[in-house]
C-alpha cells in the first residue's frame, strides 16, 4: 500500500466583487481546501460556493481565520487581547461550518493566515488563543501546525489532533522556521526544483534547511499557492511528482 | 399545572468600544435571548459574554441576523438576492453557535433582525430564504415568527419548528399587522396598559388591533424591549403582569 | 478649429490587496477618470496611486461616490434618508480632494456610481442630496449627468456647472434612458459597432434609441470600460473613431 | 490683557446608531473640539451634526484621525507602512473638511487618536507619516502635539504651525511622556487635585512629573475628556479653574 500524502491550498480568498487566485485550477490539484471566513477575505456567498466546489471534488474544507482586517488582508500585525482572538476564531470557525452545512459538507480542519499564523508561531499566547478556539468549537477538528513551533505546542496541550504541514515554495532556516521572503533563498520560483524539494523532503520525513541541514518532522499535509498562473504551475509540478514518487494524494481530514 | 409563556428581547446590540441597552437588566426579566451576530450590531467578544451571561441565568440563546449593515443598524431596506440573504443568514447563525459554544451554551432558536424580519413579513422569498437557512444549519433551530405572515408560512413549508410572537408595546391593525410607527396608537408607551394588554392576548390567545377586533393566534412569546429605562420598566411590568395571572415564565425552547 | 469631447471611465475600483479593470490601459485612453471613493471600492492607497497615475497623463480626476457597501460593490439598491446620503456623497468628495492633494492633483468633477446614480436618475430627492452635495463642498466641481433625467435637472437647481455623458456600448429606450441590461439590444459588444454609433451620436448631437428615434441632447463625454479585456477594445476603437472624425480629445473639466 | 489657553477634547465619537460620551455638555465648556474621521468612529453623519454644533459655540474643529480600526476604536497597535499611513491620514482629513463645509464651518487643526497618536509619538516614521499627510492636504492646518516627542519634531521639519498640549488628568513620567495607565498615579480622578495642577502648568509653562520635577514646555491647550459624567465634571472643573486664574478660554486656531 502506498504512502498517502496532503495537498493544502488557501482558497476563496476574494471578497464581494472581487476574487483572487484560480480557485478552479486549485481544486483539481489539491486534497485540503483552506477557505477564507469573511474576516481577511471571503464572504459568505463565497464561502457556500468553495465548499460546494471543493465538495464537487472530494477536496477536503477547512477553516482559514484571519485578523478582522479587510483592508490589510489579514496580513496586518495587530496586538490584541488572546482572548478576544480566541473568540474571533471561533466566530470564524462557526461561520463556515454553517456555510459548509449549506452546500451539504462539513469542515474538517482549521489553519491560521497571515498576521495571525505569524504571530501563532511566535507568540504562546495567541498559539493557545488559536487551540482554545478549535477545541472550545468542535474537538474533532483538525489543527494544521508547522512542527516545532509555538502553536504545534498549544495544539498538544490543548489534546488536539494534530497535522504538520511543509511549504513547497518556501526555503527553510537552521532552525526549522520559515526564511523572511526578503532574503536570498527565501522563496523558490522554479517548480521543478520546488517538486523535487518536496518530494525529498516527504520521502525522507525532513526538512532541509537552506544551509543544507536535515531536521526529520512528521509531514502530513505540503502547503501550495494558487495566485497567479506560476504558482499554479508549481502545485501541478509538486502533485505530479509526489505521485510519480508513488505517493496516494488524500485528504488527510477525510471522513 | 399553570400554562407557560415565554419573554423574549434583542440583546448584544453593542460593536466594539459602543453599547446599547440594559443588558444585565433585561436578562433578569426575560427567558429568551436574541442576541446580534455581527452583521448589524455584535461581535465575537460580545457575543461570547452575552453568551455566557445568559447561560448563567437559564436564559436561552437565539441568532438575531440582520442585513450587513453595520451603521445602519440593519435597519435599513436592501434590496439584495434571496439565496445571497439565505448564505448570510447561515453564517450568522453558525458564528453564534460557536460563540456560544466558547460559552458553554449553545444556541436554541433563530429570530430575524430590522430590515431583514421586516422583509420576511412581506416577501415570500425573503421569508424562504430565512427558513432555508435555518433549515440548512440545524433542523433542531426554533424559528421566531409573527402569526399571519410569509415568515409563518415560509418555515411552515421548510418543516421547521416555530414558535409565535406578539409585541408588548406595539398596536396591530385590522389585517393582524403591526402598525406603522408613525401612526396614532402604533406605539404603547404607558407600562401598565401594555402588560394588561398582553396577559389578556396570552389568556385568550388573540391579538386585539386598533379598532378593537380580536384575531385569534397562537402566542408562545412576548417580545419586550430594554434599549432605555422606560422599556425595562414596561419589560418588567410585563413580567409581573403575566406572573400574577398565574403564567410560568420559561424559555419555549427549553432543552 | 476641431470640436471636442471627453472619455471618461471608472478607476480604481480595487480594494486593499483586490484590483479590478485595467487602470493602466484606460488611462491611455480616457481623458477624465472618476476615482472610487472608498465606500464602494478604492482606499486611501489606491486613490493617491489613481490620482498620481491620473496626473501623470493629463488625465481629469473626478470623485465617484457610491453608496457605503463594499461588498455590494454599491450596486445594492439601499433605501436610505436623503440628508444621509448628501453626507455620504461630501465625505467621499473630500476624502478624494485631500488623496489628490497628495498627489499635487485636484478633483474637477463628480460622478455617482452603481446604484446611487441610478437612483438620483430616478428620485428627485436623491438628485438634490447629490446636487447639494457637490455645491457645498465645492461650487467650482463639474457634475456629470445623463441628460433629461432627475440628476441633471437636481444640478441645473443647485446651480452647478453640468457634463452631459453618453453611454458608448448601452442601448436607450424610447424616454432616452438606459435600457435594462437585461433586454435584447440593451447590451452593444461589438466595439465597431459601438464605436461607430458613438461618433454618430457626438457628431449629430443625439442620442439614437433602440427603436431608431432621434433625440437630441448636449453630449460633452462618452463612458467607456475597461473591466475586462474586450471593454478595454471597444474603449479604444471609440477614441480611434471619435479622432478619425476629427475631434479633439479633451478633460471637459481642463482647467 | 490676559493671557489665553484652550481646551481641546475628542467628540463625534459614535457610529451608526452608536454615540460616546456627552459631545453637547463638552461643547459648552471646550474651545476646540477633535472630531473622528469615520476610521475608528465617527461617520458623516456625526461629522456633520458635530461640525455644525461646534460652529454654533464659536468652537474650533479639528480632524482626529485614527487607524482604519472600527471595533477596535483605533486603540490597536498595528503595524503598518507609513506611507499607507499618511495616505489615511489625508482621506480622513479632506473627509472631514468637506463634512465641515456642508456645515458652513472650516477644519483648523489636526491631532492623532489612540494608537496612531501613541505610535507618532513613538516612532519618527509615523510622525513623518503624520506631519506630511497634515503638509500634503493643507499647510494651513495647525496640528496638535505633545511636547518633546517625535510628532512634535516631525511638524517642526514639515514646517508646521504647531500646538503643545498638555493632558488635565493624567501623570508625567520623569522624561516628559504620560505614565502608562496601569501605572500608579498615570490616571487623576480627582476633579479638583486636576484643575489645580492644569493651572500651575499653564501658569508656569511646565509639566511636573510624578517624581516631582518640573519640565517647562510650551503649552497652548489642555486635553479634557467627556466619555462620563465625571470626565466632565473634571473639565467643567479645570476650565473653571483656569479662568479663576485670568486665563481667556480662546480657541488656539481661531481664525
Amino acid at each position: 500500500m502506498s504512502a498517502r500524502i496532503d495537498l493544502n491550498a488557501d482558497l476563496g480568498e476574494g471578497f464581494g466583487p472581487w476574487r483572487m487566485g484560480d480557485d478552479a485550477g486549485l481544486l483539481d490539484i489539491v486534497t485540503s481546501a483552506n477557505v477564507a471566513c469573511g474576516f481577511h477575505a471571503g464572504d459568505p456567498d463565497i464561502m457556500v460556493e468553495t465548499a460546494s466546489a471543493a465538495k464537487a471534488r472530494g477536496v477536503a474544507i477547512g477553516a482559514h481565520p484571519g485578523f478582522f482586517d479587510l483592508r490589510g488582508f489579514g496580513r496586518l500585525r495587530i496586538e490584541d487581547n488572546p482572548r478576544k482572538i480566541e473568540r474571533d476564531i471561533a466566530y470564524q470557525i462557526g461561520a463556515l461550518q454553517a456555510c459548509a452545512a449549506l452546500a451539504g459538507a462539513r469542515v474538517t480542519h482549521v489553519k491560521a493566515h497571515g498576521a495571525l499564523a505569524n504571530l501563532s508561531n511566535e507568540d504562546d499566547a495567541v498559539a493557545d488563543a488559536l487551540a482554545r478556539a478549535v477545541a472550545g468549537v468542535d474537538r474533532n477538528l483538525v489543527l494544521v501546525v508547522m512542527p516545532g513551533l509555538p502553536a504545534e505546542r498549544a495544539g498538544e496541550r490543548a489534546g488536539l489532533r494534530l497535522v504538520r504541514e511543509i511549504y513547497a515554495d518556501r526555503g527553510y532556516a537552521a532552525d526549522g522556521t520559515l526564511m523572511p521572503r526578503a532574503m536570498p533563498g527565501a522563496v523558490i520560483h522554479d517548480a521543478g526544483k520546488a517538486a523535487a524539494r518536496v518530494v525529498r523532503m516527504v520521502s525522507e520525513g525532513a526538512v532541509f534547511t537552506i544551509g543544507g541541514q536535515r531536521i526529520p518532522v512528521t509531514i502530513d499535509t505540503v502547503c501550495v499557492h494558487g495566485d497567479n498562473p506560476a504558482a499554479l504551475t508549481m502545485a501541478r509540478a509538486v502533485r505530479t511528482g509526489l505521485e510519480a514518487a508513488g505517493f496516494s494524494l488524500r485528504p488527510f481530514a477525510e471522513s
